[in-house]
C-alpha cells in the first residue's frame, strides 16, 4: 500500500510517499512544494495544485493522508493552510483518492507511542522507523512522513481488525 | 465591467456577477453553490471547484472579488472556508482572472458608507444599488453582490486616481 502524507501551507507544502510492503513501512520519495511570498496568492495555489497533481500522477499512492485541523493560534494563518489544504484535496477527489485525517494527538499517538510527545521527538522516531539517515528537512517533510506513518499504521490495524471480523 | 463576487463556504457558496456600466451597476446573475454535510468533504470541495468554473465560463468576469478573512471566532470553520475560497480563487487563476480582497469593514464601507454598518442595513443597500425587488437570500447571496458591489466602487476609484495621475 502506497501513501501519500502531507502536511499543508502556502509557503512550503511538506510530502512523503511511503511504502507499507507487510510489516516493513519503506520510503519512496519526499520533499516539499514550496512558493514565495512576491507571488499572487491564487498563483501560489495554482503552483500548489498543479505541483500536487503531477506528485499524484507520478507516484500514484493509493490513499492521501492530512492533518485534521481544528484549532490555531493565528486565524489569518488557518484561513491560508485551508487554502492551501483545499486545493491538494481537490487534486486527490479529481483521482478519486481516498483522503484520511488525523489529529496532531493520533499521529503523535501513532508514531511515538505518546500522543503528547515533543515534535523532536517525532522527528526522531520518523527518522527510525523508515530507516533514513537523518530527519528530513525542514520539518513540514518529517511532519508529512509522520501523518503517513500514522495512515499506515491505522490501516493495517483495520485490516486486522477486519480480518478478525471475518473469522 | 464584469465583477464576480464571493462568499466562500463549504456548505453554502454564494456568488453574484454585477456589471458595471458607466456609472450604473446592472445585476447579471447571483445565487449559490450549495454542497451536503453527508458528502466526503474531498468531494464537496471538487462539486464547489466545478460549479466555480462552469460559472466563471458561462459569465466571464473581468475580475473576482472576495472577502479578506483574518478573524473568526471558529478556527474549525476557518479552515474549512479557506479550503472553499482556494479551489475557487485556483478555478480564477487557472483563466488568468485577477482576485481582489476586501475587508469587511472595507465592504461595509463601500456598500453603506459605514464600516460599522450592521448585517441587515448591507443588504438594504444591495437591494436598492441593484434594482432588486427584495434582499436576495441566502445572506451569503447578498454578501457575495456586497464584496461584487465594494470591488466595482473601488476600480471606479482607482480608474478616477489613474486618470488623475495621467494629466
Amino acid at each position: 500500500m502506497r501513501v501519500l502524507g502531507i502536511d499543508p501551507g502556502i509557503a512550503i507544502m511538506g510530502f512523503g510517499f511511503i511504502d507499507k510492503i507487510g510489516h516493513r513501512l519503506v520510503p519512496v520519495q519526499y520533499g516539499s512544494i514550496q512558493t514565495t511570498p512576491d507571488t499572487a496568492q491564487e498563483v501560489r495555489l495554482q503552483q500548489i495544485y498543479e505541483s500536487s497533481c503531477k506528485l499524484l500522477d507520478e507516484y500514484k499512492p493509493e490513499t492521501v493522508a492530512v492533518e485534521k485541523l481544528f484549532f490555531n493560534k493565528n486565524v489569518t494563518n488557518a484561513f491560508s493552510v485551508g487554502q492551501a489544504r483545499g486545493v491538494l484535496m481537490l487534486a486527490a477527489a479529481q483521482r478519486g483518492i481516498p483522503i484520511g485525517e488525523y489529529t496532531p494527538m493520533q499521529v503523535k499517538q501513532s508514531v511515538v507511542g505518546y500522543g503528547g510527545a515533543e515534535k523532536k521527538q517525532v522527528q526522531e522516531m520518523v527518522k527510525r522507523l523508515l530507516g533514513l539517515a537523518s530527519a528530513p528537512k525542514p520539518d513540514d517533510v518529517a511532519d508529512a512522513l509522520a501523518v503517513a506513518i500514522c495512515h499506515a499504521h491505522a490501516s493495517g490495524m483495520s485490516q486486522l481488525m477486519n480480518g478478525a471480523t471475518r473469522r
